[in-house]
C-alpha cells in the first residue's frame, strides 16, 4: 500500500454546470494522527445534490468549499491507526470525511457504525443522511395519512426513492417522477409505487398529474422544483402539505428562473411550503435510524444504490448524479474494508 | 320609509380591473319573512379583497357569484320584522347579508352583536372577519416570538392594521408597508409600528428592507405579494414563517404574473409559507374574539375605519379598496339603527 493519500479539491467554481475540470486530484503524504486522533481509510464516498451549492462563493446554509480545499462529503471509512480508545483499529465510522483516501480526526465528528446490521453503504444511503431527510421530511412536514396521495419528484434518487416507499408505509397512494423509463419501472415494479412518469418524455405535466393523481394531491415531497412543480401545485388538495427537500432543477442555471406566481394557490388550498434540512433534525436521528433500521431488516424498505468504484472517479459520480444517471443511492466505493485491527502505520 | 329593496348585483364578469359598471343596482319589493323567519334591515356593509374573486366564473374556495345576483358579503343589520325568538326586533346581527337594503333570513347563519361592547361597525373589523383573519393568520401561522421582526405588507388595511398591533403586543419589532405617506404616518403615529415605507414611491423594496429589517425576518404576514414579497423572502430569517393572508397585487391582473422562483430560499432558511383562510378557524372564533374584545377594551389595540354613505355607493367603496384608498376597515353605512322594538312591516 501506497502511503500516498489522494485528494480531491476544488479548482474552480462552475458558472451552470460543473464539469470535472472544476476538480482537481491532488496527492499529499498520508497525514500521522497525533495524541488522541485517529487515521481513517475512506472505503465509501457519498456524493449529494447539496455539493454543488458548496461549490459557489455565496454561503448559503453552510460556508462554500474554498478553492484548492478537499471536497466536503459524507463517507464511511475504517478507522487504520487510532489514539482514540473510543475508535479502535479496524472499527468502521461514519463522518464528514471528504473526498480524499484518509484522513485524520479527534473524533468529534465520527460515529461507529454497526457492519452486522446493514452493509457499510447503507449507512449513506437508507441509514444515513438521505434515509433520515426522507423520514423526517416526509413525516414531519408531510404527515401524510392513509388514503391520502403523495407525489415525490426525483422519486428514484436517494431521498426520493425512501421517502416514497415510507409513503407507502403509511398508506399513502404514491407517484413517482423521474428521468428515465428504467426508473420508472424501478419504482412501480421494485419500490411499489403506484403509478410514475418519465418526466423527460413526458410533454404535459399538468394533463399527466391529472390523470395519475385524480383525487388531488396532499403531500408533494418536492427533490426538483420548475414546471413539474408548477404544474403539482395546480392540483393541491385542501390543506395539502409541500416538503421542499430539494431544487436541483435550478441548481445549476446561470440566472435565476422565473416561474408562475403562487403564493395566491396557496390561499385558496390553504396549503403549507415548508423547506427543510435534515441537520435541523439531528436531536431526533437517533429516532430516525431506529424506525428506518427495523423497516430495512424487515424487508419493507428496499435499498438500492448505483456504486462507482474508485476514489479518482468521484467527480464522474458527481456529475452523473446531478444529471440524473444513478438509480438510488449514488456511491463512490474508494477502497476495500481490512479485516484485522493492525494499525495500517 | 320606502318599501323598496335596493339590491346591488353582479352585472357583468371583469376582466382585470373591475369598475362601477360591472354592477347594477336593482329595486324590488322588501320580502315579508315567513314563519321561522326575520327579516333585517343593512346598518353597515363590509366591502373585501376577496370579494374580487367572487366576481370572477371561477370556483376557488367558494363559488361565484352568479351574473344578475345580489353580490355577497358580510353585513351588520338591524332585525326589523321577527319571527324567531332568538333574533326580536330592533336586535342586532352580523351575517353574510349581502349588497342590500333588506335581507330575509332563517336565522341560521346569523350571529346576534352587543351595542354596548362595540361600535356595531366594529363587528365588521376588528371584532370581525378581518380582526379574526389577523389574529388567526399572525398567532397560529406566524408564531411570533419577543424580540423577533414582523413585516407586514398591506399594513394599514382592515386584516394588516390589526396584525400589526397583535405582534406588537407579542413583542415584536413590527414594520409595516402601505401605499401612501399618510398610511405611513397612521403606522407609526397612530399604531406603534416601529417602521414602516410607502411601497409606492419607494423605488428599492431591497434596500429599503434591508435598512429596516437589519436583523432579518422572522415573521411576514402578507396581503399583497408582487414584487414586495420578492424582496420580503431575501430577508428571511432562518426558521422563518410566511402567512400568506391576501395577493391583492394579483387579483387584477389579465394574465398570471412571473416571478422569480422562491423554493430555494425556502430550503436555505428552511421557511415555512403558509396559506389560510378565516373560515377554517371558525372552531376557534370566540377565542378569537374574546381576546381582540378584550385589547379593543383596554385601549391596546386601535381600531380604525373609512366609511362610506349610502348602499349605492357600495361599488365605489369596493373599488377604492381596491386601489387602497382606505385607511383601516372599509364600510358601507347603509342606514341608521333604529331605537325600539316594533315591527317595520
Amino acid at each position: 500500500m501506497d502511503k500516498i493519500n489522494r485528494q480531491i479539491t476544488l479548482a474552480s467554481r462552475p458558472i451552470g454546470w460543473p464539469k470535472e475540470s472544476d476538480f482537481k486530484l491532488i496527492e499529499s503524504p498520508i497525514p500521522v494522527p497525533g495524541p488522541s486522533q485517529v487515521l481513517i481509510r475512506t472505503l465509501f464516498l457519498s456524493v449529494d445534490p447539496y455539493m454543488r451549492g458548496r461549490m459557489n462563493d455565496r454561503a448559503s446554509y453552510a460556508d462554500p468549499v474554498k478553492l484548492g480545499a478537499v471536497m466536503t462529503g459524507g463517507a464511511v471509512g475504517q478507522v487504520v491507526h487510532s489514539n482514540l480508545a473510543k475508535f479502535p483499529n479496524g472499527s468502521y465510522v461514519q463522518g464528514m470525511l471528504g473526498w480524499q483516501d484518509f484522513v485524520m480526526s479527534d473524533g468529534s465528528d465520527l460515529h461507529r457504525v454497526n457492519r452486522e446490521l446493514a452493509p457499510l453503504s447503507a449507512y449513506l444511503g437508507v441509514l444515513g443522511m438521505p434515509g433520515l431527510t426522507a423520514f423526517f421530511g416526509l413525516l414531519d412536514i408531510g404527515q401524510p395519512k392513509p388514503g391520502e396521495t403523495v407525489l415525490i419528484s426525483g422519486a428514484a434518487g436517494a431521498v426520493g426513492s425512501i421517502a416514497g416507499q415510507i409513503a407507502k408505509l403509511q398508506g399513502c397512494r404514491v407517484i413517482g417522477v423521474a428521468g428515465t423509463d428504467e426508473k420508472v419501472r424501478f419504482l412501480i415494479d421494485k419500490l411499489g409505487f403506484d403509478a410514475a412518469f418519465n418526466y423527460r418524455s413526458e410533454t404535459n405535466y399538468f394533463a399527466k398529474l391529472k390523470e395519475l393523481c385524480p383525487q388531488g394531491i396532499d403531500v408533494y415531497f418536492d427533490n426538483v422544483g420548475g414546471e413539474l412543480t408548477d404544474a403539482a401545485l395546480h392540483y393541491l388538495n385542501v390543506h395539502a402539505r409541500i416538503c421542499v427537500c430539494g431544487q436541483i432543477s435550478q441548481y445549476n442555471l446561470t440566472e435565476p428562473e422565473l416561474g408562475p406566481r403562487l403564493l395566491w394557490k396557496l390561499i385558496e388550498k390553504r396549503a403549507k411550503v415548508q423547506g427543510f434540512l435534515v441537520m435541523d433534525y439531528a436531536p431526533r436521528f437517533r429516532e430516525g435510524f431506529t424506525q428506518l433500521a427495523e423497516w430495512l431488516g424487515t424487508g419493507e424498505l428496499q435499498h438500492r444504490e448505483s456504486i462507482i468504484d474508485g476514489l479518482e472517479n468521484a467527480p464522474k459520480a458527481f456529475l452523473g448524479m446531478l444529471h440524473g444517471e444513478n438509480i438510488g443511492k449514488q456511491i463512490v466505493r474508494v477502497s476495500q474494508p481490512e479485516t484485522g485491527a493492525s494499525s495500517f502505520l
